[in-house]
């Protein structure tokens, strides 16, 4: 079986897809990042997850992220928006996707494993700059100079599943993989129990995911 | 003044390259990396160095890279060689270059800086993948698709000035700057107060570039 490293948030877009790389036959090895996020319940939803496929290893990197801030999501004093943004929102993280697949480059190198998996996905999330299509492709441009296994030959896949998916299409792939969706949490100012607040961006975009799906939304919401 | 973030490890390279930086007239911002790294004391380093070049802002991220492993730096159980290697040294980070100049692009984006300057050079440490011209050109490539300030017509460049420079030109460039290089550690088992090994890789290419060029080696040894 070849090996792949997941990068596991804990929301529906990495648990859908663990359950890809899974029914693709990789061995998964999950790769949590602790960047003293706002929503950290999530980590623990990660862990939950990674128990429950039965990953072979799990790991959690922390960086103290809110060092260098710029996000409503690690910088405590800007307020996490309740309305949709016409421009990118202030939940973007500067380089969080770059700096999450520069981890999961290195986690695959320790391994030698040569496929990463990223649940980014470009509709829903269209302002992200980090979450086009060819920013993964530029990344893994780069990845295949950047280390010692690709001199040796080996080539390195940044797999982004769900990036042409809109949020009901992966619930419905996940779904189908038989995923249960109430382990996962995607509010950004999620309760410690993952109780969402049910106007974030998260949160609305995963309402409408679960409605547009016909999927029953199992998501426990704070009031 | 333009604003640049400067990679900043306490060693002779970088802080090197912060001279050059500095010469060409851009606002400083260091950002130094605690990996949980074999020579810790780089970073005491780094600080008094930061303090000496007064840059405007010093920022210290901490990761716990030894969870990931697979070098001698961040994993205690590989013992750091004493000779030289004909294949890529076992003190490798994986992916170490492409993971701290993500966290630089970061940095960058919240301060809206467009260079960042890293302390690489091809000539020493010809076997490090992460040390190539072909690989610093490659990340530059893909930070300019990677963050919100590129969608805004804003271009990042990765600013490797020592990239072709052996370490003897380095030390001169940096001695001609007023470099005093005392502050600096580069052993790979430094003590607390810096006082170096002498025989590890790092010692040994660092010896030579002082003996090369002429300049005093103001080096500290314990033995």
């Amino acid at each position: 079986m070849k090996r792949a490293v997941v990068l596991l948030s804990g929301g529906i877009d990495s648990t859908t897809c663990l359950a890809i790389a899974q029914d693709l036959e990789f061995e998964c090895f999950a790769l949590s990042i602790n960047y003293e996020q706002r929503h950290s319940s999530e980590l623990n939803f990660a862990t939950r997850i990674g128990k429950e496929f039965a990953v072979i290893e799990h790991k959690i990197i922390n960086i103290n992220m809110s060092e260098i801030g710029g996000s409503a999501l690690t910088d405590m004093s800007i307020k996490v928006p309740e309305q949709q943004s016409s421009t990118i929102p202030v939940t973007y993280v500067p380089a969080r996707n770059t700096i999450f697949l520069s981890l999961a480059l290195g986690y695959a190198e320790t391994i030698t494993a040569q496929d990463i998996f990223i649940g980014v996905n470009a509709v829903d999330y269209s302002g992200y700059p980090d979450c086009r299509p060819k920013f993964i492709k530029s990344f893994e441009t780069m990845a295949n100079l950047a280390t010692k296994q690709t001199i040796t030959g080996d080539k390195i896949k940044i797999n982004a599943p769900l990036l042409n998916l809109t949020k009901a299409q992966i619930i419905t792939t996940g779904n189908k993989l038989g995923i249960d969706y109430s382990n996962t949490v995607s509010c950004y100012k999620a309760a410690a129990n993952g109780a969402a607040c049910g106007v974030c961006d998260s949160c609305r975009i995963r309402s409408r995911g679960f409605a547009v799906s016909g999927v029953v939304d199992p998501t426990i919401y704070r009031i």
